[in-house]
């Protein structure tokens, strides 16, 4: 049966008890609303740990003044239910005014890898999710933790400031996990409509193009950047953030694609769903 | 024997081990060149604690670029004698690469507590503190760890920063240590020439002007204020940074003074030294 754990002090008196006990912790961070993105990343977690702690919580300091915080999807009684059929043991989830309480004005904050891609058009977001990442960390102290690798910059940055901080968590990342079609799982899928749906695959479609150019021996991002852009904008409702070919370690634009190089994209479907995917284009899974 | 560890793994290990023991570690992270200041704060952890860590450890992104990083005093074989003396366990000593690679880039910052007093002459310097400490903290994993109230701002900035990532190590404080004169002892006081020595103890003595104020009833931060300038500015050789009445948990300017209040003071000595130095003034030891 799995438990709900709502207090800091209660989620670490568990963790403490489960290492004394010899047992290794993998945690899963989320914002709820689970898919089976969300699904896999706890399977893993139970693949390599003896006990799962999965997180949800909506964590304000990683959205922008404009963005969807308020209508940010939510189902609680439906997430308990598929966390625990995913082998989740402790879901933990707490309240803003628990994690933030007032008077708190502390950031962690990853300076070098947070300035390009979603860095560029959110602000803030990667402070936010430094901070309440290391919050977690501290409270649920997991051995490991998993992070889909939709959200490679994030993915990149948590590793980075694993590294700089010292933080003895191994970070795991999980492939992206896509619908029949192509569309990768997010839990803002949920605002599109049919129309806009259809709009939503050009980015599989885009990095799909982009994997077929690179095999037929394509290793200009330029050239390829083109063919990526005219593809997107051939499709109506869409309006692209970013095109960008980058080294899957410092994120920094590629001159030439090799197999470190990951095609990032970012695209407004309908003015207001912001959608982000990519891919390795060389010899790796994405 | 004290053991002395140059890497961070290894002391992790060892931190992991005595845990799994059952002891309890406290640690006193400092910067070397040690004073009877630093001896005391070792053997309170070892009053409070099983086994007591201590850090050495000059940490570059504290300081400014103007200050005094490189000529800052260093006897290391002195300071493992005094240490072990003191009971510590282990001595660890991590060089600069170690502790910041190439590409480092992740900054804690306590935001609200480090912009008034030393923050302001000392921009960037409250921000290597909190990096450093929470790598320490991260390496080291102790149960409680003991800061000087000399550095009452740091004091108050570690304490903000545990609370606000969860991080789960008892903050304790001690009281600040001082020679017969009075002058609180600082490893920064070997800049001191015999002259300079005399001016140094204008702080100690602003700060006991200002309890025998409080003392006779005056309550008026404005009034006192003045008072401790224009003792300070009698000696030869001083150069006020700030003299604030501020309250001890907030670290804000107050308007009258309570057994909250700590007076807070930062002098250059012979244009060169920066000596800092504070006081509770109703009902509380400094």
């Amino acid at each position: 049966m799995m438990e709900i754990v709502k207090m800091p002090s209660e989620m670490t008196a568990w963790s403490r008890k489960e290492r004394s006990l010899g047992h290794s912790i993998g945690f899963v961070p989320t914002m709820g609303f689970f898919h089976e993105g969300h699904l896999a990343l706890m399977r893993l977690a139970g693949q390599r740990a003896d006990k799962v702690v999965a997180s949800l919580f909506v964590n304000p300091t990683q959205f922008g003044p404009h963005e969807d915080l308020s209508n940010y999807p939510s189902d609680v009684a439906r997430d308990c239910q598929l966390a625990e059929e995913s082998g989740v043991a402790v879901l933990f989830v707490p309240d803003a005014e628990t994690m933030y309480p007032e008077g708190a004005c502390t950031t962690v904050a990853v300076n070098g890898l947070t300035r390009n891609l979603c860095g560029v058009d959110r602000p803030g977001h990667f402070d936010g999710v430094t901070t309440i990442v290391t919050k977690l960390f501290n409270i649920v102290q997991p051995d490991l933790a998993v992070f889909g690798r939709k959200d490679f910059q994030q993915l990149v940055v948590i590793r980075q400031m694993c590294r700089d901080l010292n933080i003895g968590v191994k970070i795991v990342g999980h492939p992206i996990v896509r619908e029949a079609d192509g569309l990768a799982m997010s839990s803002r899928n949920s605002y599109l409509t049919d129309s806009l749906r259809e709009a939503a695959l050009s980015l599989s479609r885009a990095i799909q193009l982009a994997r077929k150019q690179t095999a037929s021996g394509e290793r200009d991002p330029g050239i390829m950047a083109a063919s990526v852009r005219t593809l997107i904008d051939s499709y109506p409702d869409t309006a692209i953030d970013y095109i960008q070919f980058v080294d899957q370690h410092d994120l920094k634009a590629v001159k030439t694609i090799t197999c470190d190089t990951v095609l990032a994209l970012a695209v407004k479907i309908g003015g207001k769903v912001r959608l982000i995917d990519n891919g390795f284009l060389l010899d790796k899974d994405s």
